[in-house]
């Protein structure tokens, strides 16, 4: 079996539902998946693991995909070796990446990337199939026992990536001045995924889908846009 | 003696040059200090800590301050425990806290804080004034070992505090929303400083100035705005 990742910026666009944009890239991606296992962990804006699963199972039964949250089984682990399909939400990328270290997870999500369950993240969900969550936009609100992720992909992702606007008088960092310092420490290649774009995984191929370019770092190197379609080299 | 702090928001604001706004202000705080001791390790943009020491120097000679950047000591505690007065720049809050842990000059500058040697800080060097630095808005390059930061003041500062637009079609997380999600872990309150404010700490007064309002929030309650001059109240 070869890895089969989806990793989107966002869950949702501007003026559209929750995962709507992606509904029909999901139905061919989860083909013949009938149980999705999701992982809630991130709480956006703090909200409860049963809310945040009944809303990711509104939008999947609209293509016959019954989901089932992981706070439910007693068994994790084996709830992650066995499912047909997973799906990690966003929220703060440290309460998701704290949660799934303490409760052992981190390892067996790995292994079955690898083994080809296919794995949809968006925004958090995304960052944490990078090598690490160092290119998150969260606020660290919790300490989690370690930076590193799941490493399904050779790189690190910064989601819902912003362009810097030239007429701005805010002197905070632009998103590219951030992620820059990163490569100050760190050699990982990082993709700025804007909103409505997601890479496409399949074994060692990633390729950049949806609407809009991507944004891409490497250490000592100055930033390019990698287009629509593209394969993306590390 | 008091403890005597001036936290800003940010270092400069929208065209004028570094600290200008500051230095009338600067003149009155660092009123008798001659050798004021700069800690450059927040490193904005990966800035070596000679070239940032040196925009430091530049700027407070116009107010006949000598500025020493702490690197440049062979005993660090000694320096903090001896200077005049301290300043922490701002850049990248991770690397600046990683780098003190390192340094082992946590303590020593919470001592010396407390002992009354005047503090300024902008934007990182202001976060690590608070209790931790987890309303930092930067990335975490590096990995600290531990978020726990001066506790000068009972509170967090969010520094660059942005309000959102209402007008945006940016799904990523406002800074009101990343604060709350702060609130779902965390009791400490938090104080958003739009950029050209600050906070002037003489003992266990803290009190707002500048040209703009600030943004209050505790945990479980709505946010609230705190005019200039207010005395905040823990």
């Amino acid at each position: 079996m070869m890895k089969k990742l989806l990793l989107a910026s966002t869950s949702t666009i501007y003026g559209s539902g929750y995962l709507e944009y992606l509904m029909p890239t999901l139905e061919t991606f989860f083909n013949g998946v009938k149980n999705l296992l999701f992982v809630p962990y991130a709480r956006p804006s703090g909200i409860s693991y049963g809310a945040y699963t009944k809303i990711v199972s509104e939008a999947f039964k609209k293509i016959d995909i019954n989901v089932v949250g992981i706070h439910t089984f007693s068994d994790k682990n084996k709830a992650v070796e066995n499912a047909d399909g997973i799906f990690v939400g966003g929220g703060n990328t440290f309460v998701l990446v704290n949660e799934l270290y303490d409760q052992d997870l981190m390892e067996v999500l790995k292994n079955t990337i690898v083994k080809g369950t296919p794995y949809l993240g968006t925004s958090a969900g995304s960052n944490i199939a990078g090598l690490t969550m160092q290119t998150t936009n969260d606020m660290p609100i919790v300490y989690p026992p370690s930076y590193n992720t799941l490493g399904g992909i050779p790189l690190n992702i910064n989601a819902h990536y912003l362009d810097s606007d030239p007429t701005s008088k805010h002197k905070g960092e632009t998103r590219e001045t951030r992620i820059k310092e990163f490569h100050i420490y760190n050699k990982i290649p990082v993709i700025g995924l804007r909103e409505g774009s997601w890479l496409q995984v399949d074994g060692d191929e990633v390729v950049l889908k949806g609407d809009l370019a991507a944004r891409w770092f490497v250490k000592d190197k100055e930033p390019i846009e990698i287009e629509i379609n593209h394969l993306i080299v590390i």
